[in-house]
């Protein structure tokens, strides 16, 4: 046994380097990598997963596994978590031929750069060709690998096991049947938020200074990562001590620079409490995209848009905006971070209308997947379903279909854990309030007790247990949307004194 | 033949991808990671290093490598320079045992970060014992791979194909005979260099514009390269579009800050202009560390020390340090360039007392190699040869023994290279002026001229042409010391009206 556990051991190892290698690679290339870097790049991650794919897949590390799976009894609980995760990504890419596998690395990297011109350029042209690549490898890949069902189901069921069109579609429908209601309600509402100091001018410097002061407030531990810029605000992490940030500095917009940082930091902070045991390990990172996402919803939302943190926050803010907010009254500020208005950017979306903006997404990637239509075809198809729900339609794709990152990185079925993150973090909250004085603890700005409560029932476990265990276990029972609903009937109505 | 070839290349893509890899962490370790990153990074690394050893040390390659060998008449010259290459880096490499190969990358992370504690601290003993493992490792490398005669010779050869103890001593004596002298009468001149104000304070701001305008007006391809910070300046190429140099801006030192970025540019520029043909491969790099040296060297003193040089650059440098240089003459700039004094730092020794650092540090690496010396008897070894050379002791470890990176990456044997190069630069100059008006180039601004030959010359072949062969078919003769020498003391004597 002691050989296979030391085989074990050293391929995840040798994985986990290679992820750690690819994922420097992409927050450099997001981040600082210099404009013609993009071909050595490509051949690097095209070498990288080579090695990844021929590392994993191949018969030696089958018998081992299967062993390891056949004793299973003998295994320490983590070890045998690795010998499960491995199990589950062996079986996600061992189909795929091993030269499509690499080649696919490669071309996410060039439509990444092309993405980022187009949204420069505002040319949904530049980034077609590449996004129908993109788009028709993942559908050979669903047809190597396909899970059955409805083919996004497989696409689904990498970010967020265990999740089905069927489960999809009826939580999008619970929600479009009790949004889209409130959503206008509020459009006809006579009630006027005061919201333009938020679009005043704060120096760049200024919202530096703040953003580093707010993440570590809220539990970031400053070294064991970073905060650096790009143009799609993300967390990446190498390891559990070295947990990367980004965000982008509007002058015009500090809100939503504020917003971002403690949304990424809600990732990190993840990332950083994963249990100190594991290493650097494939099982060294949160379980699901929708767990995490929770997780940063927690912070943005349910804690950065309360009153309960503004009650510490607000003066400090105050203070590093030297005289820029001393006219506002708190009170004010919280009801400005809690306007609600259909936009058509999804990351400075309110909370309200966030899972409107992703129900958008859920549904084109659906249709995209399933049938055949043409890439030049689904810039009206975005405008068309954002005037549908939203009442609101993009004036150019820069607005429109260029806003994300993630086709161009090959995420489709990503969007839908977004919302479902939304959702968890409602259940949790409410969990936790059971054990722990959150307002009081955001009133006081002392995280504490609140990181403690989250690092033990979520954080800790990283890929060692699946998201619908992590809920039923640290809530008591299986997830529920209807307390996301009624959270956000509650606040928003009386915002809007509905 | 095809086979072969197909298998050639895919060997050279696999192992140019970990070198990318393993490039760009060395990147970020210097340049971004935060405090905590080291332990993850040192596995990263040892994981990365165990690919590389696998995919290079096999029977299959060696199998394929022969074959290729016997076959090489039917190679093209890129092919057949691969082929000799690999074979090279198997031969460096093969004898090691692969544990111990990867374990020296982990232990290399972490002297670095020790190194760098150290040296923050002023405190050797921090370094001392990762030291100690360092030397012993390159030691015991040795014992297993020893190219034979003095053991020294097998590191020296890594850095500089051919260059042994035997050449190295003729070198160096040749250098001291005739410097030392030199430096001696300088310091007994009467001859009193104004120079205070180059320590007057500059905006760091304004020192990095100046940088990044003199970086692109020397041929620094901007698109293809970028300028970060670091503690310790350097240059890494992850491909030819892609080549990063970092400087440290001093407030006090602008010509510090200045001249390393004009040293780095002219490693970055070298890298920029290997052959584009080759892509990402482990021929597309400069050939040697005494032929990149050179090229900065070049770039550094014979160009960014020279009269003509700044006639063209002193009136731009006037305006971006507004003011601050109104009082000072070109000609005084000039001479406050090329003082020359005794001191401690290497890196900010001036062009004639800088051979006498090296020389310093080369004699005490052959003596770590050929005998046992008690790491913590190295400072005082340090501080009494900077006595004997330079006349002058450091008052503690942090401008001794403690400046330079290089021991804490493994760098044993890399040091001559550096005298080395500055003795090619002149050599390499004095060829170039045979064709090319380099005054009129420098004095015009214009670099176009210059780097058409030097990338003509020497940047093109990448590694596919040893040092001695580019020396000679460069400038039509062997490598000879005298040019150097010559132009030092011409140069000098000439300064300080001897």
């Amino acid at each position: 046994m002691e050989r296979y556990l030391k085989a074990l051991n050293q391929l995840d190892m040798k994985l986990s380097s290679i992820n750690y290698a690819m994922s420097l690679t992409s927050f450099d290339a997001m981040t600082a990598a210099p404009k013609n870097s993009v071909e050595a790049r490509a051949t690097a991650l095209e070498g990288l997963s080579t090695f990844y794919f021929e590392t994993l897949v191949n018969e030696d590390v089958k018998n081992l596994l299967n062993h390891l799976n056949d004793h299973s009894e003998a295994l320490t609980p983590t070890d045998c978590s690795k010998m499960k995760i491995l199990m589950q990504d062996y079986e996600q890419i061992s189909k795929i031929p091993s030269e499509e596998y690499a080649a696919f690395e490669a071309l996410k990297a060039r439509a990444s750069v092309a993405w980022e011109e187009a949204k420069e350029k505002n040319d949904f042209s530049i980034f077609a060709p590449k996004l129908e690549q993109v788009i028709n490898t993942t559908k050979q890949f669903i047809a190597y690998r396909g899970i059955g069902g409805h083919p996004y189901n497989t696409l689904l069921d990498d970010y967020e096991k265990g999740l089905t069109t069927e489960k999809a579609d009826a939580f999008f429908d619970y929600l479009r049947a009790e949004i889209v209601p409130l959503v206008k309600a509020i459009s006809e509402s006579d009630v006027k938020i005061e919201d333009d100091f938020i679009k005043a001018s704060y120096p760049i410097e200024e919202q530096k200074a703040f953003s580093k002061f707010l993440m570590e407030k809220v539990g970031f531990r400053m070294d064991s990562g970073l905060l650096a810029e790009s143009v799609h605000p993300f967390t990446i992490n190498l390891s559990r001590e070295d947990v990367r940030i980004t965000t982008r500095y509007m002058e015009n917009d500090m809100v939503s620079t504020m917003a971002s940082t403690i949304h990424e930091s809600g990732h990190a902070i993840y990332e950083q409490n994963v249990d100190s045991a594991f290493g650097l390990s494939i099982i060294a990172t949160g379980t699901s995209m929708g767990i995490h996402e929770s997780q940063s919803r927690l912070f943005e939302n349910n804690f950065g848009r309360s009153k309960a943190f503004w009650d510490y926050f607000y003066e400090p803010m105050q203070g590093f905006f030297k005289g820029k907010l001393d006219h506002v009254a708190k009170e004010d500020f919280y009801k400005a971070l809690n306007t609600s208005k259909p936009s058509l950017i999804r990351v400075d979306a309110d909370e309200l209308t966030y899972p409107l903006h992703i129900m958008v997404r859920y549904e084109i990637e659906k249709a995209i997947i399933a049938s055949d239509i043409d890439v030049y075809e689904l810039p009206k198809l975005w405008n068309d379903k954002y005037e549908a729900y939203l009442g609101i339609r993009p004036k150019d794709d820069g607005e429109g279909i260029l806003q994300d990152v993630h086709w161009s990185e090959g995420l489709f079925g990503y969007f839908p854990s977004y919302a479902l993150g939304s959702a968890y973090s409602v259940q949790f909250e409410k969990a936790m309030k059971k054990e722990v004085d959150v307002d009081g603890a955001l009133s006081s700005g002392d995280f504490k007790p609140i990181l403690k409560w989250l690092e033990k029932n979520i954080h800790v476990f990283g890929r060692t247990k699946d998201p619908d265990d992590i809920i039923m276990d640290a809530t008591g029972e299986a997830f529920n949307p209807e307390f996301y609903v009624n959270y956000l009937k509650e606040k928003y109505r009386k915002v809007y004194a509905l």
